[in-house]
């Protein structure tokens, strides 16, 4: 005999979650009983919302409750440069970072023939159309350093490669803080081929 | 600007879970944005379910969903025997492992005078109850092998020492498959001091 079928049927539920094995989904299945009614109340209405409220921004593909997201309406900031992100949460660690002020775009995947994902299936023709109606001088492709990665920021600077936007790249290098020693080879790799000259 | 705020809710609401951080609220959160609308909604309901649902068995302390459950009730299960266990999740363990077919007496805790629990923070009085009204011949104690194990197992023999009832406690020791150069040391002591003779 296990658990009741209520305590059970929860422990599917978090199982559903990625990453979260059975020990995990029991122990927080379990853990649920020691929280307040109303905690708990809370946690259920916020997954329905989520699931009803959130949609994706009809311009950039971000997570949004509105037809439009809150930094796409946001005419304080610089609408000439567009950052060209992955996923959603990449969004929040640049805003949380401070380290960008204008517009994104979500692309909502890479390009990885082995995976069958192609151009058409990530946010690039939206993209196009950006280009085509906003002013946008500039382009920053912000993906994660990988084959996909750099798969796709060559296809973007491809499609793009006769209009008069600037593309770049953010660097990719050693980051501040690390331990050499610790340091991949790809990562070492880019540091040495991006060297910059410091001496005058 | 951070996700939007029915996005943000729910990952406060992950992060009430125990060992879930901010990371893995996050991570866990926006994964339910790729759940079906049913597995949303069934996951929401099993919250709820569990909260209003889930007792305490009245007689052995066990979860259930009725006044007793379902191990108590069983009669084909030798009554005779009582294994004592921490928590709920022990009893799934050995019920699992299919090495007891008595019945249990869930503590819901150990003592520990450090942390201020004492016999009557824990499941005991009760346990003092059945063994007046019960036709209980032996108590095994199967609590995890810790200093709060070891008080609490001292004390429920103590408290029965006036009584008829066998008072035993699980074997501990090195576990079956161990590499001993990753036993600690108090595992060690214990086999050790628990050795038994093979020879005739």
């Amino acid at each position: 005999m296990g658990y009741p079928r209520t305590v059970n049927n929860l422990i599917e539920s978090f199982k559903k979650l990625p990453g979260i094995g059975e020990k995990s989904a029991e122990r927080m299945a379990l853990s649920t009983l020691d929280l307040d009614e109303d905690v708990i109340k809370f946690f259920a209405d916020n997954l329905l919302a989520v699931k009803t409220k959130i949609k994706r921004c009809s311009i950039c593909n971000n997570l949004s409750e509105e037809e439009k997201c809150d930094i796409c309406t946001d005419s304080t900031r610089n609408s000439n440069i567009l950052c060209i992100v992955e996923e959603p949460k990449n969004v929040v660690t640049f805003e949380k970072a401070g380290v960008f002020n204008g517009k994104y775009h979500v692309l909502g995947g890479l390009i990885s023939p082995l995976d069958g994902i192609t151009p058409d299936d990530i946010n690039i023709s939206t993209l196009l159309e950006r280009v085509k109606n906003e002013n946008i001088k500039e382009i920053i492709i912000a993906v994660k350093p990988s084959i996909e990665g750099e798969t796709t920021a060559l296809y973007i600077s491809k499609i793009l490669s006769n209009t008069d936007v600037v593309i770049t790249k953010i660097a990719h290098g050693v980051p501040m803080g690390a331990d050499m020693e610790y340091l991949d080879s790809l990562t070492l790799e880019l540091a040495f081929d991006n060297r910059m000259k410091i001496s005058e």
